[in-house]
This record gives structure tokens, sequence and C-alpha cells, in this order.
């Protein structure tokens, strides 16, 4: 399987590059150090990124910036942060991608447990991520030639201990967690789901 | 209770007003034909009207344009008829009104169903919504001085009865159901909560 890495250069989609490429073909993606640069803000940029890696099965992406810090803080401006970068960016990756995937391929993108279980400080995120889930609720219904479409939602991660003090009460997930939620979403048949590492 | 209605030029809008004025100070809003008007795509048209209307004690908002449409020209210019309108436009009535309310207000904010019951042509809509429901529970544990927040998401609504096809199996909500909601959240004492009238 040909596995597209949007975020690759992060923790978490070097992890999933790591566990995957014994038996796949990875193309890694991010805006810059890896196989193929990609800006998610910039639809122009992602269109791009497809026509160098070429069609492919499975796009993963890992990749959601958003703006995190006081509510007295987030104007519209800031909350731009979340909207082009993790909702606009994913959903743009599904919009543009659909026309470079092959056939029963799938879509997994990343959003958070801050859509049904806000934290102060990050209403942008939650905001982003309840965009994105229900964009893929919405698009399993219209994405045809056996093309699916999943969310990994998590809530806070083991390698993100700077995050830990804002989600008090929320057992890390394991990076082995994450990775499985990937894998279900990645391998298995389901679509139109937000699946849940914990 | 001073209430103000952003779109009430709309059959919703309107079927509020008119059920609120017996008992409250109703600033009626909408591009035109209101006491006050506004934009909800533009930031400073919504901070206009706030100064406008001065201080207040409940925003209701039912104002909620989206892209509506096939699928395949669901692009992300055409996604942006959502972000702005449905998504945005809402967020800053909140993230701006909240130096202009009363203490112990409310503002309420129109989502609908398909941020979790998806139908094809609404994924634009799908994604605003669950934008400002995920939005609405991350504001309700920011407000400050007693502000609540709660979201009426309704699904398909009687009087637009030219909705009806694409809303296979939903019973309508009626007028009745959907005034009660917004009653709910503007006179109870909830905050954070999705309200849904069936």
């Amino acid at each position: 399987m040909k596995i597209i890495i949007v975020g690759a250069s992060g923790t978490m989609g070097k992890h999933l590059a790591a566990a995957f490429e014994k038996e796949h073909e990875i193309v890694t993606a991010a805006t810059r150090g890896c196989d193929v640069q990609v800006d998610i803000t910039s639809p122009s940029s992602i269109e791009n990124m497809y026509k160098q890696a070429g069609a492919f099965d499975a796009l993963i992406s890992t990749a959601g910036p958003t703006f995190v810090g006081p509510w007295e803080k987030l104007t519209d401006k800031a909350f731009r942060q979340g909207v082009e970068g993790k909702m606009m960016g994913q959903i743009n990756l599904v919009l543009i991608g659909q026309h470079y995937i092959n056939p029963k391929g799938s879509f997994t993108l990343i959003t958070g447990a801050l859509s049904h279980d806000p934290q102060k400080n990050f209403a942008n995120a939650s905001a982003a991520n309840g965009a994105v889930e229900s964009f893929v609720k919405a698009a399993a219904i219209e994405l045809e030639n056996g093309i699916r479409i999943n969310a990994v939602s998590p809530t806070v991660i083991e390698n993100s201990p700077q995050y830990f003090p804002y989600f008090p009460g929320d057992i890390p997930v394991t990076m082995q967690q994450l990775e499985f939620a990937f894998r279900k979403s990645v391998f298995g048949s389901n679509t139109g789901q937000i699946i849940k590492p914990y």
C-alpha cells in the first residue's frame, strides 16, 4: 500500500512512518525536511503535493495547527490559525485528494477529544476538531469508488508532557494506542468513524 | 429582558421576535429591514451592531448561510460560505458580544442535526454545525460573569418544505418546538448545551 503521511516531521508522523514503512511504501510530507513539501493552508500547495506523490492508497494527516492560549486573546484573527490549519487544511486534503487517490483508498484525519470535552485555552482546537469530525461523517456518504474517511481523535498524548497540565484527569494516550487507531482506519473497512484510541 | 435577534428577517427570526416581544424588549438585526443592520461575515459590522444595540441580556442567532449543493462542486471556495457565515459569523457574535452583554446574559446560536447526522449536499453545513457545537462547549467553560451559551440544533424545519426531500425520514421540527428550544436556552439556566428540539 502506498501511504502519504502529512505532518511527517512531527513526533506522531515520525512514529507512524517508522511503524508502517516495513510493509508499505511511505511518502512523507511536511513544510520541510520530508519527501514532499506541503503547506496545508494553501490549496495550491496541497495540489502540488498530490501531483508529486502520484496515485496513492491512503492519506494520513497528523497536521493540526491551532491557536492555544488565553480566551481573552482569542480574537477572529487568532481563530484563523485553527480554521486555516487543522480545519480547512485537513478538509482541503480530502476535497483535493479525492481526485488523486486510488479506488478503495482512505483518508484518515486527526482531531481530538476537545470536540466534546473542552479544556481552557483550547476553544480554537475544539471548533476545528468539531468541524473536521462532522465533515468526516458527511464526506463518508459522498465519497465514491469505495473511498473511505475516518478521524482519529485522541486526548492528550504521552509524548507531549508540556500539555499534561492543561488536561487534568485525562490519562495520556500512548503512541501505541495512537498507532493502532490509525491502523484501524487505514487497514480496516470502516468509514465515517471517529476513532477514539482510549 | 433585552434580546437581540440576529437573522430576524428570516422566518425563524420573525417567529421568535413575535413570540418574545410581548414580554421582552426585542432588537431585531439582519442584513436589511430590521432595527439594526449587520453582516455577520464582518467583525467590524458585528461590533457596530452591538454599539448600536447597547447593553443587552440575550443574543439569539438564527443566521447560518452555508453552501448547499452537489459534493463535486464543494471546493475550498464554496466551503468558505459556511466558514465565514454559519461558523465564524456566529463565533464572532460571541467573541465580540461578550464585551457588550450584561452579566448573567446568554448567547444562543443555531446549528443543526447535520453535525452528527449527515445528508448529501450538506457537508458544508455539517462542518459549520460541528464547529459551532464544539465551540459552544468550549466557550461555556471560558465565559465569565455568569454568561451562558447554548446551541439550538434542529433537523429540517416545518416551514422549509423545499428541504424535505433532502432529509428523508426526518420528522420536521415544528416552529413551536424550535421556539421552545430557544426558550430553554434564553430563560433557563443551562450552559454549554446542544438543545435538540425533537
